[in-house]
């Protein structure tokens, strides 16, 4: 069976030479430092749930590549079934750790390389989609980890690559051997990278004539030669890194997964692994199925089971505060549960009426306007369930003391008397419920769960584009009725 | 073949013998008055398209009961492929009409019935199961057109049927005999009455022991004794009754297919027309049934149909108005896009997830939480749309002229010459899209179209108490992550 | 004393000879047109109430030009004082009318001038302020009623005026002769020309070198040669038409105060009542004044007495009703008490923040930011106000019967029966708050309030631009506090 | 002269024997801590400013009191310009600090005790105003700093006071002594309490019969014997504890201005420093107006001094991107003016309708509807002021790596050539600038701001109830409008 155990993923990375730091310093051990460990430990406990049986149907299948049993997150849906077992799996893992798992994007890189490879050969004669199976084989046969450098670093946002000062603010080719490519430039926010075995680089908008050393997309092995990882730093990493004792802490386990700025400083990519190399005329069916995907994964499912989290701590601490049946907490709870079944449902949608995209691919796509509905509906309600969680978890969420005021024994029993709520619920619950809260409402999970990449203009352009297509077909309608006279 | 032609139908209903009124007098003939004809004629429309080979696979099946083609509008819907037709049939009638089709609410208690006296008969040894077949029978070879009365006029809304001062503010039994029963009420807002051959009387809210005389559920032929219409009238109806040429109206053709108060006083129900009659304990069953159709029809389908329209209008006055490219209007019409993709998105994962219940039945319903969802984002949004399409409208809108202005020849020439927009649309068609845009923006539309029957609360109870099922759970979920021990 | 009763203000606009049409149809007498007749018994109910003692304080005041006793509806502000009452007097018409009372705008006309004629003639050395003095001076005495026509046709909107294909859809001089010029043109939604003396041509835009026909400022005699009036025309008034008596309408006596497109067709105007003759420079200033004077007195003010009467409306029937202390509804109620007090307070700040302009001009203006911010929470709150209110109100606002059934034997008990509400109030009284509430949430007033005159985008292009004044200083603030070096 | 410098404050902080606890440890010295500096630090500029000339009209004034120069936060205001100077005085400091500059709350108890204290002497003859005049003058010549003790712990918000399990969860006296009584409880989220010397202790809530043991005001001198400190702790606090450099922080100087809870365990108080005890029927005064004062500083002022600074810091973010003058940026910018401006104009409204409370008192309160549209504004627009400004800045605010990068040979340059935004601004500054907002927009901030002390609920209540006063007038309107009968 080719299911890594956890404890194998471990070893696999760390196993992995990588350049890291973390806030001005080299990491030794990144399954070791308290920055890193949670994401390499909510990767591991996608091991784990693979392995257990109560998760075998969502979460691995037998390949139709390797005829072996596969783990899912290496796996690229080939039916609508598929797309919603696909779904399932984000959801689930949000609800379990409450932070980027860290092999949504990886699997993304995979679906649509898929798709796009394929279309590649099939209109170019190119060979890309042999080595794009080639590729995903061997991840399955191995049970690896991917991760997607997409986000380029951009510079100025107002000018293209080719407007640059510097040509490296956008990954690019700087090289072509016979044997392979060598790139350069960075790559920001990657949540998975630093857990990831391989790197599926890919480009990051949409590209003209010209522009052509910008079209790659290759596999690159975590760690190469050449590679930087600079990690995320900020408070709730000095938080964690200064804990006694993780349990103090919101997220405990799995908490804030950090991202690192990475690096690819003249990388060789053997041709093996190399998908796209400047076809420039495919970046738009590219972006098309990455978004797709992108807004039903990460929007519509992943930030499904955050708002189911924070859905349920915001009830909890209401019950633990003895508000729980006053109108305008019922209220409240209710609008949450309305944003939350609205990107829910869209997500649905988005999935059951998805296709197989190009015909013959065997890759299913989520259709793309519920996709985008999902994404906007996620960011524009978010931050309303985040104000509404805040606002039911009182002041206490912002100014409460650190859980260790109870091993104080100066401090303990009045931290205990005075910061209980309802009788019946202990202080420590309730403690670790707003701690809990502080994660989600006064942290950096607010911001990053309603940008998450893309920002809404970018959605807002994609849907006034689509509709695009029928437009005519409306105002035609409208005129019709209206009795304007063809 | 069972289809009537749009003739027939009108003939049909030209003969029932309707004691109706407007506006304080009685009604002669409500295939020909002008207030009640363009609901007559929108029905009509529904059986001219059934004829129309082009629509033939959408809005004809044969059917399971009679082996013959019928109208869908007697189906009920058999399979998830059914309800997704059942979709399509509303918004395809909501883009041809503009207007409220009046078949669609029949149609929802045919569907409501099948699954009640179903669980009826299983549950309690009776025979409505049967009595609704044979009168779902009748009513395919016949192809009738059924309505729905439903919304009682309640009174004192404080206060349930027996706490009433009168207690006909809630349509009841008021005899039982051995051959059927006596009801007596009344129900408002009905828009489908005056062109129906048969009522189908549904109760409108849970009920208690004590209230078994308001469970009742029957058909009454139109035009029944004791039975009179007393027709919705308002300034839309006014100006209808005045035009000398309904094309200088708002929506000319079908216009604002007005609503009646049906009474019932003293109306005798034979036995084989009554499919409840005292079993208050299936009322939530009734109420779940038919609020899951009713959401994913009449604000999941319908009311996108609507959207359609006034994006296509507005989409039209802003370039015939010369500024559709302006940033700002394409991000209005973005918002409208992006509130009608919203709920279509919601009704199609309400249709995609639908079920048979009970299972057997042989009816299939959608899944209530997405539908919910529909009903919510439809009635939050409409009123954006209705004011971004006013705005985009500009003044005119509510300040423009009677379009036969254009026939005196002391003011057509100021007319034409001063109402123009862009150089190369006729004064006339953006005079005619203006007044097609004020029938929306500055008439009832608005108000019916985001109350329509039931209002937010309901619909945001529903969701809480529904989401009540999963509630537990996901306050475990948050509890885990916060490190809560059980 | 200078003060004109109610009558021989009605006798004065009779003598007009307006050349006006209505749907097609010259007008005999406006102030007797069924349609027109509101409008002119609105501004006559000014001069009824200036002749109040209880309104002496509020409503005249002893001119500073004449000495005499005068209408405050003829005076400019010289003080913060005198603007409050500015503002007071506008917030009491609407709460009086429930319409446009069709005075404001040409009072706006008034103010804007006093300050920018003066302005012209200390830059220029002309005579336009001493010209606008003696205008005053004859209005004052003569106790006439001015309007504003100010909103060009415009025709195409990507278009300025000289590169129209017609010139005319902006007023404009089409010659200067020794003793006076000549305009054409046309202004369009114009609400109180039908009900004034005179006319004061305004224009609606910026404008630039070459542009200098199109700045010209006027007073025109109402019914002057050249000029005529086309009259709205719609539903509401189709209505009135034909009531047989007004009490069954929903704002009887004032109703939809109607607006007129007043065309201008080569109209002479002596020298003495040209204000302004070409002077571009000067838009700016004229933009900036009107538009403070407008946001406050139009959006801060006379919107807060029409939002008062929705709330009165709301909240009386939600008590006939028998709803009113639903949690559900006090939310709502509250929500549309928020609108209006936020709006309110903006007024109030932009009032008692005013200051006259330019200095020794003598005119008071409210101040810009705060008068834009009324506006557009005006603007965006008026929407969600009619909303709610339609919510309150159910669907009878829409579906109701006319109140005519009442007098007829045949439906008369039947619709006092079940159109009742709770047992202590009369169903004609209900009727009559519905069809109220009919005439503010499901006709023009919606459409008419939130759009009134200026889209949302013009005041937030205002806002922005004015932001730009203070912005490098905030800019430099948050510099400091991140430790940015200069 | 009255006034203490910057150092002589801090040394009189540092002489106040506080037992003072952060994350379990007792705190040495807060003036040094590094989690405690910060409060002290803006406290000491608040001293600093007082004594800059350019500052002297807003900070400091003669004293009606004492004849001497004194710091306006030792001042109760006796005139609208006063008030306008309060509201002055918290704009600078919300604009200086970006955090909480903790005088607000204990200068609020000072301005409600002056009216309330008054009216209770005028009322029952006690000497409570006489005392408090006493103190006052000694708070001016020492000029000293207070805080607002007020919002009790509360235990479970769903009973009052006397039926909680624990009496304790609200301060109240448990021994009336001849020479004073005897004071327990705790306060919780306290701002200034740590840097204040005296602490104005306020009951929170509306108390009835019987509860008289909690209708306690009084002066408790900082550091008293009875009283503990334990302050909040967070990631915040981490992050600052472990910085070598404060610079690599988010709002390096002020930062997180931390509160405490305060525990008051048998604290005894002289009666010479109790203003109220007992005189329940005198809270529903003492609470309007604290609230008056609360809603109007706290919302209408401080809050848009931090939403200038966020204003400021998103279009710097812009500029630095490149993406300034994008249209969907010009709107988003243009959105936060105009909730700012909103805000800023409520306030404006609140403060020059202010007025002497009760008559004679000397002490001014601003409006209450006008300083509740403010408070619900600004906790409306807050978290969508946050939301834009977390959309500009980008995924980085949450994603950036510490700037001790910079100072890493192995990573600066990569920092320096990827993280740099348009060329002509360096990366530091940059980095900088984002470190900044995510100190606003990925922190407690946002939470803090939108709560701050009551939630919205409370407020919507308030301006329901304050609506009551006038919601029969506007029934009346709206009913003679309607046509209705009285």
């Amino acid at each position: 069976m080719a299911l890594k155990t956890p404890e194998q993923y471990i070893d696999s990375i760390k196993a992995v030479k990588h350049r890291a730091f973390i806030a001005g310093k080299r990491i030794e051990d990144v399954t070791q430092h308290p920055n890193t460990k949670p994401v390499i430990d909510i990767v591991a406990k996608t091991y784990e749930l693979a392995l257990n049986p109560k998760y075998e149907d969502l979460l691995t299948l037998t390949s139709p590549l390797t005829g072996e049993k596969i783990s899912r997150w290496c796996h690229v849906p080939g039916s609508i079934e598929d797309l919603e077992k696909r779904r399932q799996m984000n959801i689930l893992m949000s609800q379990i750790g409450g932070t980027c798992h860290a092999r949504c994007v990886g699997t993304e890189a995979i679906h649509a390389l898929a798709g796009v490879t394929y279309e590649m050969d099939q209109k170019l004669g190119t060979e890309y989609h042999a080595r794009f199976k080639n590729f995903l084989r061997y991840m399955q046969e191995n049970d690896l980890t991917s991760s997607e450098p997409q986000t380029d670093v951009k510079g100025d946002r107002s000018k293209g690559p080719l407007e640059q000062e510097d040509p490296d603010v956008y990954v690019h080719i700087v090289e072509r051997r016979s044997d392979g490519i060598v790139i350069r430039g960075a790559k920001a926010h990657q949540e998975g990278n630093i857990a990831a075995h391989y790197h599926l680089v890919f480009p990051s908008r949409p590209l003209r004539k010209g522009e052509e050393d910008y079209a790659v997309m290759c596999a690159v092995p975590a760690g190469s030669q050449g590679m930087t990882y600079i990690c995320q730093d900020g408070p709730y990493e000095a938080e964690r890194r200064e804990a006694p004792d993780i349990n103090i802490l919101g997220n405990p386990v799995y908490g804030n997964a950090i991202s690192s700025m990475t690096i690819f400083d003249n990388v060789f990519v053997p041709s093996e692994n190399v998908f796209m190399c400047g076809e420039i005329e495919f970046m738009d069916s590219l972006i098309d199925k990455s978004s797709k995907i992108h807004n039903m994964v990460c929007r519509g499912a992943c930030k499904v089971g955050f708002m189911d989290l924070i859905i349920g701590a915001a009830q909890t601490i209401a019950e633990y505060n003895g508000i729980a049946r006053a109108s305008h907490v019922v209220d409240k709870i209710t609008e949450m549960i309305r944003i939350r079944e609205t990107t829910h449902a869209c997500a649905t949608a988005a999935v059951l009426t998805g296709k197989e995209e190009p015909e013959g691919s065997g890759a299913f796509y989520p259709e793309a306007m519920a996709s985008l509905s999902a994404s906007l509906n996620t960011q524009y309600g978010l931050p309303q369930i985040v104000m509404l969680a805040a606002d039911l978890a009182g002041g206490l969420v912002v100014t409460m003391p650190s859980e260790l005021e109870l091993t104080n024994p100066e401090t303990s029993e009045y931290v205990k008397k005075y910061l209980k709520g309802v009788a019946s619920v202990p202080t420590e619950d309730r403690l670790r419920m707003l701690k809990y809260l502080q994660y989600w409402v006064a942290g950096p999970q607010g911001a990053r769960m309603w940008q998450g990449g893309v920002g809404t203009q970018v959605h807002r352009m994609g849907m006034y584009r689509l509709f695009g297509n029928v437009m005519e077909e409306k105002k035609q309608m409208a005129k019709d009725l209206a009795g304007i006279k063809k």
